[in-house]
């Protein structure tokens, strides 16, 4: 049976160049980058060339990216990190103290929360039925109290583009950071963090074809951070623990070739999405979420009346097809996503989507397949439910 | 040249069969564990395995393991975790409220600090000159308002390990939480964290020829922490984040190859290193620095009066030997270990530490290879010091 991966959003397979640049650091050069023989210098060396091709790919200086286990632990330590820092100064205001919006990634959302229950106050913005929040509302938001805006740049389950560039002028005019989780945007949208106006950034491997539980946090210099994990003082005390040697050149492989091969990757999918959204969309009852023209390149979600998402994802399991529900660290709950009822979408719509999110791997047959399997699974579905009524 | 590696304690080079276990979860079995698809069940299925190692290895049961992203993390996670869910529940009475001592690795000391920073008391006990902590002492500075006692398996700079069953039984005693960072210890040590009456437990891919960016806390069932990282839910809600699977399935097959080789590893290090230190006891001002038995089976620390650390360590470099002054974190500040202070050695004497620790990929020749170096070593740096007086 053909296999096809429509799961790229919820992780991506490793590319063959990166597993080849991270091998010799497994058994090879694999010293601690704090020794100071040549086995700590090898892993030192590697580390710092990651460190540029990083940096590179969103336009930060070298010393602004800190190495993390991924794009939670990046969000946390950002969001945390400032709060914490605010707190230890006591320089806390009458909030809100941090503006976020309803749709963000958990990694910023429960962190939101953790901090609401240690005292401080946080502003969860609404968004359009496109997913869009609003740049008026935002301003409106900010008081005296507001250190902090984060945002995401592009949400992880309906695709939809913030404007970032916007929001971080908005944020640098009040003196309050910026942070977006571009966790999902990194190497697939154009960063540049000073014209955007960014001055944190997550960003995760295994999202852009990089290994699992390595990402990053870029920090603008001169920003201090409450350190999430405190140790040794690795990385200029910042984020200690031994750093993850063969994942850090993994990640620095994974930026390089995203530098090198987005424009044309981009091209590519932005047209294999086209097709399968203008295809999906010629089955009755199906609607795609999110923005139409302001998502990200690679993301096709919709909602079907009249059927379970979960089904869904099920019946095309069984047919090689794998995509998911929404995002995936949700997909084993059995709540509606919090991305689409924020936009408006009732409860039994919102458990009617899927989310197929395409990669490398995907090729014009792949879609077809897709649009000759779904309307079946469709219609099968509908036939055995009790949510379905044909109008026409 | 030759080149010796005694380093161990930095870190260890990734066993091959670790390696080969990993690969095919970088681009075949590279699904996000958390998807419904068959991509996620192969994932997810090779963590859960692995959980199933790590839980063998210690003796807990295969769902009190989480996942993180190394030692750091681990201590961070427990120390954290449980402070913060006091907070939450109102519970601080008068401290001490964290009992810990003056030589934990900084992954627990500096999150110790840290909870100074926000209102929590710590007592830091002291170790004798062998390195060890004083079981009345302890005792003794229990109050009411203590809810965590976190000490350190073995130390990972001189070795020396603590009665930590002993310490478990007090703490227990007391209704106290034990924390036990046991990084260095996990694969050459027997552990069993029952029987040691340890209620949550750090240990770490990298020191066990294991991947880096990986580790593992043991939390006994029905403790509650206040998670570290907050996100998506991964992990029953104590650590979010995607779970690094390549990294979770090395651990895991480390765990698996330590407590099959422990007994045979355990003979041979020890031989090798009683070898090496009676060999480096033969230099006249040099001394072992920690307990002559109750110590890692592969740790030999020394001082050597009148010579810096360093200048040693770089000459051994240049000779293809790699060790260290003390731990790797270390390395490159220039202030003598918080661990030989505590043990009461002065600055000076301090400063001229090495530690070697052996592994698996060590012969007698290599000690032999130790033994024809470093005696000239030391006599040449002496030459040039204005710190060496001899005496005889």
């Amino acid at each position: 049976m053909k296999q096809v991966y429509l799961d790229y959003a919820a992780t991506t397979p490793v590319d063959k160049d990166v597993i080849e640049a991270m091998m010799p650091y497994y058994s090879t050069h694999f010293g601690n980058a704090s020794s100071l023989h040549s086995f700590g210098e090898e892993a030192f060396n590697g580390m710092e060339t990651a460190r540029d091709h990083v940096s590179s790919l969103i336009g930060s200086q070298s010393d602004e990216i800190i190495f993390t286990s991924g794009g939670t632990e990046s969000d946390n330590a950002a969001v945390k990190g400032v709060a914490f820092i605010m707190k230890k100064q006591n320089n806390i205001k009458k909030g809100p103290h941090v503006i976020t919006s309803t749709i963000e990634h958990p990694g910023v959302l429960q962190t939101c929360r953790f901090l609401e229950d240690y005292g401080f106050q946080v502003k969860y913005l609404p968004v359009d039925s496109l997913g869009k929040v609003d740049i008026a509302e935002l301003e409106e938001a900010i008081s005296r109290g507001t250190f902090l805006v984060s945002i995401m740049h592009a949400n992880n389950e309906i695709g939809t583009l913030q404007a970032i560039k916007e929001i971080g002028k908005i944020a640098r005019d009040h003196d309050i950071f910026f942070h977006t989780d571009a966790v999902q945007s990194v190497g697939k949208e154009p960063i540049n963090v000073d014209r955007m106006n960014i001055d944190m950034l997550s960003l995760s491997g295994h999202k852009m074809y990089g290994p699992k539980g390595v990402g990053a946090l870029f920090v603008r210099e001169g920003i201090s951070l409450e350190p999430l994990l405190h140790g040794g003082g690795h990385q200029k005390g910042l984020r200690s623990g031994t750093e993850n040697i063969p994942g850090i050149v993994g990640l620095g492989k994974a930026c390089e070739l995203a530098k090198k091969r987005m424009s044309m990757d981009r091209s590519r999918l932005k047209k294999l999405r086209d097709c399968l959204i203008k295809g999906v969309e010629d089955i009755k009852g199906s609607y795609l979420n999110g923005h139409p023209t302001e998502r990200l390149v690679n993301n096709a979600h919709f909602r079907f009346s009249g059927v379970e998402g979960e089904s869904i994802i099920m019946r095309l399991n069984q047919m090689g097809i794998a995509a998911s529900t929404g995002s995936a660290c949700s997909s084993k709950e059995l709540e509606a996503s919090h991305v689409l009822r924020a936009m408006g979408i009732d409860e039994v719509e919102a458990h009617g989507s899927v989310r197929f999110s395409l990669g490398r791997g995907n090729s014009d047959s792949d879609v077809g397949y897709v649009l000759d399997t779904l309307p079946g699974i469709i219609s099968e579905l509908r036939a055995i439910s009790s949510l379905w009524h044909d109008e026409t």
